[in-house]
């Protein structure tokens, strides 16, 4: 049996108001959505008293109940993360649209004209945990493409995220967006019922940990944005350039160590391995890094050994697995194993290897001598990331606004019926025309 | 309980043995690909005879068991159907390279660049029934997008597939391409398995009945191409041309009647009933449609009633629904409502009204003053049809040898580290370059 409830009445009233809103906001052009979100913006700054109170009394409340240090400080906004929330509503208005794209234009016969164009995927459902700052990006996100939103935080920031929507509805009231464009919901049992809404919301973006993306994407037929697993793996090859490699390797670990796109498994040519080890060991060690290693490595001066479990997990921590390898085909078969078709890096300086690593390795993004770090949607210039996905389908890997759209095929004719090409009467032609 | 069983170890093995096939054929170049396909067609023409002679086996055996007539005519492959399988794969191996396409390329900062290239998916599932020509084609398709396959067709084709199995596998075998990138399954328990081998098998491909199609989509977490429904709509406009409106209606309906993109319902603006009807019931009458109309049709001349059952019904025979509407946004909502987000059509000589239905109904395909039978890959020039889809990530309505196909990131550095861009060391230039 699913552990996920059949939508309740109000639920399904709600959900289908969004949709509805959804319709109207898909009709609105890129001016009224990008000043939406200036409202918006501006709504949260004057609202700014209200969101910080109400965020104390979630603080004292779940402090009083015990939460973690951790979790209290992701839950904090104070004045000046929401001003940085604010900004980054306002950074997403700034984006471009990413609707009304024509993708193909083509004109099959006389006076018989296809297109595809993007169009707005209708409503995003969101789950995210105790960061109350992804509220606001996600709603402006999906505002910006022209989706409604169905969103669900963590009770502990119940009242910070009333009050945020609060501000983003009131915001939308003097837009050309309707407020019902976005609802929040509040008890767990929605949350979970969010996931059997297929025909009411069309992609569900998860924002938390990987046991809630597990979660989700194992109680859902909606299409689930996100990724459980980031075992990004690195491989130091045989023609590596050692001190390059210690850097590369070192930053992708420690850079940001909890990420999704840090490094868990550095692969390790045999023959360039007594070199490397000799360089590295101390570099990670200064670092604060930890390595666990197998039977080879351990030989070399790796403290710890490695069991099996450790090519599976993703530690999120200054914590690293070694394993020395035969050639590029082991770590690649490595990397098929265990990896989670995240991201994967060669460094060598022979090309050869680096053009073979990166056609055989089958993962959202494969790097020749570069950190695994820069896997982030910021990075790569979309201007904002929705998520990093790593299923097979696009949009894989960072996902910006456009992982937020899907496309629309347009036919607009005379009159032209199938029967006449069928018969020879006419011919398609098809020209392509401009974008 | 799912009906589903678990794969078999020898089932594991087979899929495995395709995917690590799969990796070879995704560094196989174009003219490889295209040249495996071509040996392909040689070998089918070579084996024709007992191709054939299998397929009279299977014929014989089914007729004898009482299959119905018109499913030993699909079953039925003679000398000319399968000359005509032969050319469509040769068709297929003449399509550009969905492979290797660059759809992003920019420069992050002086020596570190991004690209977005198309590669294969891996390994397609594919469950098709009686027709055996639709294990050649999705072969082709396939190969053609460097992707492996593994392929379950119905037990009345048995010894047809194999034969067919064993020509493709002897045309790979004298080509770049391995054979064991192609696996045909045998038994209904493996076709079922299929559906839990996610990890090994990336998408599954059904082509046959809608109660298959919508069997697999319950049964499997693997994304799934196709559609189980094509209830598709035209709308008659207040502002339609009535002449124009009929023929479009007519072809809509009777120029196939069993696609998927034949109308089901047809709605009409009520201040232009009286006269499209009347015009139209002799038009449907001549071609053989009988008419199921709302109360309001009826008393326009519409002969049988139409229950709620209607509106929902895929009837893939000479039957359609009518029902009267008092505006577009009734009939947008009954789209919305009763629609499978296939093809829906408007008929009016108003551009504002049509520009509205374009872009309030949420269709894979919105069509002006058209016949809904245009939504097909080949009409489109996609030059071969993987299928339509009805969902609303892309890949939606008819897709190309581009829906077998996604995309990953390479980056190539030179030892840059994602440290100095947090430290203000280095800055991103995100220079878009040439595709």
């Amino acid at each position: 049996m699913s552990p996920v409830p059949e939508p309740s009445a109000e639920l399904l009233q709600r959900a289908g108001a969004v949709r509805s809103a959804a319709v109207d906001l898909g009709q609105t052009d890129d001016a009224q959505r990008a000043g939406a979100l200036l409202s918006m913006g501006d709504a949260l700054a004057d609202h700014a008293d209200r969101i910080v109170a109400a965020n104390g009394e979630d603080l004292d409340r779940s402090a009083a109940e015990g939460l973690a240090p951790a979790l209290l400080a992701r839950l904090k906004l104070n004045e000046a993360k929401l001003h940085g929330a604010v900004e980054g509503v306002r950074k997403v208005a700034s984006l471009p649209d990413p609707l009304g794209r024509r993708q193909l234009h083509r004109e099959l016969d006389a006076g018989l004209v296809l297109e595809r164009v993007t169009v707005p995927l209708g409503v995003v459902g969101v789950i995210f945990e105790a960061r109350p700052d992804a509220l606001m990006q996600i709603a402006s996100l999906a505002i910006r493409s022209g989706n409604g939103a169905v969103l669900k935080g963590g009770s502990e920031a119940r009242l910070t995220n009333e009050a945020v929507m609060a501000a983003l509805k009131a915001g939308l009231a003097v837009s050309s967006v309707p407020p019902d464009a976005l609802a929040l919901l509040t008890t767990r049992q929605e949350s979970l019922a969010l996931l059997r809404l297929d025909g009411l919301v069309d992609l569900i973006i998860p924002r938390g940990s990987n046991e809630l993306v597990r979660f989700i994407q194992d109680n859902t037929r909606i299409p689930v944005l996100g990724h459980a697993d980031g075992i990004c793996h690195l491989y130091v090859d045989a023609a590596a350039d050692v001190a390059m490699a210690v850097r590369v390797a070192v930053d992708s670990k420690v850079q940001y160590p909890a990420a999704c796109n840090a490094i868990e498994t550095l692969l390790v040519h045999r023959s360039v391995a007594p070199a490397f080890l000799a360089a590295a060991l101390p570099a990670f060690a200064a670092a604060g890094v930890s390595l666990r290693g197998d039977a080879d490595s351990l030989a070399l001066g790796v403290a710890e050994a490695a069991g099996e479990d450790d090519w599976n997990t993703e530690y999120l921590d200054l914590i690293l697995a070694v394993k020395l390898v035969d050639d590029l085909d082991e770590a690649c078969a490595h990397i098929r194993r265990y990896g989670s078709r995240h991201t994967d890096v060669i460094v060598t300086a022979d090309e050869a290897a680096a053009a073979r690593f990166l056609a055989v390795v089958d993962s959202s993004g494969v790097y020749h001598n570069c950190s695994s770090r820069f896997a982030d949607g910021f990075r790569y210039g979309f201007g904002a990331e929705v998520g990093i996905s790593t299923q097979t389908l696009p949009p894989r890997g960072p996902v910006g606004l456009d992982g937020l759209v899907t496309y629309r095929y347009r036919l607009r004719g005379d009159g032209h019926i199938a029967g006449d090409y069928a018969v020879g009467e006419r011919q398609f032609s098809h020209q392509d025309r401009p974008l």
